[in-house]
């Protein structure tokens, strides 16, 4: 296959469907619909919505299943990114080569694009119960995963633990565990909401969540690796390459990427995209 | 009927929901869960999700079939209470005689504990659906509804206006939006929640919404009244009492009540308890 043209291919369709589902920057109030935009639209991967399609994909459906949700996970990752670059949180000026959105439009609309971003992600998600064949069931339980996934038991706890002095002396574990919440957790269930629409079993659900952990703590060792090495962020916090240095943190990401890999083995050769996006998130330079 | 001990008993019933669905003080991370409960169970007076049981009363539900959803918009208005008091935003050291969430927790813990609170508060609607009876269809309506009630054409819109420096000179018509969006959208939500919840016809939903809009802007205008009578706030914004004085503001509230309770009457006699509530708006005194 043509893993980069399927990247692309699925980027466009991803972007075209938060394009037409958010406000545009002419709706009143234009100012917060201009902040939300201008973050949602600053050059993103689009890993988490699909890792969604794919996972879709691999189960037999259609994308446009999925689409909604897929594309509501998207805004709720962009709301942690404003937040978490708040002076409070990270402080940090830039967010891929840009000025993160507090330095262009302000801390409070800053706050206030994140809180709407995080609710339109959520509204985004309940309006993929219009799509036809959609169970109402399915769509309350991956609500009811995604608001676990980002509660404080894993995306915001993590996000506590970043900000909490007392990290300091972390260990292994716990920098495995801090990885897990912060990052492994939303990228978990981008797929097993996928997974869930598309009618998966428990044993497959099992082998995609064991895979979105194992890629998603690997996501975050590499994302560490390349502030470091491209010298992006200041070095205060613990992190895997911190403590460990660039050689042995590429070695427990290329494991972690082995791992996921084989969690895909049940299903026979049909997961060639999930594989290739295993082997893209190691690879990735940015 | 004895009112007072109405809503007594209703603010018992709702706090122990609260308490048994958020993470106890203990559970890590802490200091999130802290945060979260101390907003939460700072004397809050409950009206939203009295609001939403009462309804569902007038239309013949149990509360419980309810309760949940009540109480997840009182953590969304807690979430918007912890933001709105923020330093970028209006820089509220107090709320409701208490230091606010940052002072206590700091800023970045009340940014995240507000975002957590946001998320439970799906969370908790969701639950909802677990409720012998509940439609599937009916909490994604109240999902739709309450994104749409607290995102920015409402609540999150009312927010940027009211920070946006711009409003200095605005008219009696731009005020009445301003607090239609800021407050009375989610009070007229937790209405409408109940409503949708009990399986009201267009009929009661429309008269309803009539007068949850109608208290819910005679809320914000008594609540400036008291803000400027008790020198508690700093007059830097544009409020109906500021800009008309006391007297005018008394006269305006008092028609909207009067509004809210016209809308009452075509369910006859047993809107008592609505009816009371729209009383107890204007005459609260903190």
């Amino acid at each position: 296959m043509n893993f980069e043209k399927y990247l692309k291919d699925k980027k466009i369709i991803i972007d075209k469907a938060l394009d037409e589902f958010l406000p545009t920057e002419e709706k009143s109030p234009s100012n917060i619909h201009k902040a939300m935009r201008y973050s949602v639209f600053s050059g993103g991967k689009r890993l988490r919505p699909i890792l969604t399609l794919a996972t879709a994909e691999l189960l037999g459906e259609e994308i446009e299943t999925v689409l909604n949700t897929a594309c509501g996970i998207e805004l709720i990752h962009t709301f942690s990114l404003i937040h978490d670059d708040l002076p409070c949180i990270d402080n940090d000026d830039f967010r891929r080569g840009k000025p993160s959105n507090h330095k262009v439009f302000g801390e409070a609309m800053a706050l206030l694009a994140g809180d709407a971003l995080l609710v339109s992600g959520f509204e985004f998600i309940v309006k993929n119960a219009e799509v036809k064949g959609i169970k109402k069931r399915a769509i309350l339980k991956v609500i009811k995963e995604i608001s676990y996934y980002i509660g404080t038991e894993n995306m915001l706890g993590g996000q506590v633990e970043d900000i909490n002095p007392e990290n300091k002396n972390i260990t292994k574990k716990d920098l495995y565990n801090m990885y897990m919440k912060k990052t492994a957790a939303l990228i978990c269930a981008s797929i097993r909401a996928g997974a869930i629409l598309s009618g998966a079993n428990q044993r497959q659900l099992k082998a995609l969540a064991r895979y979105g952990e194992n890629i998603g703590v690997a996501f975050q060792i590499v994302d560490d690796m390349l502030d470091i090495m491209q010298d992006q962020r200041e070095m205060k916090k613990s992190t895997y390459p911190q403590k460990y240095g660039i050689n042995e943190s590429k070695i427990e990401a290329e494991r972690l990427i082995k791992e996921a890999k084989k969690s895909l083995k049940i299903f026979n050769n049909k997961a060639e995209v999930l594989d290739n996006l295993a082997d893209y998130i190691i690879s990735r330079e940015k």
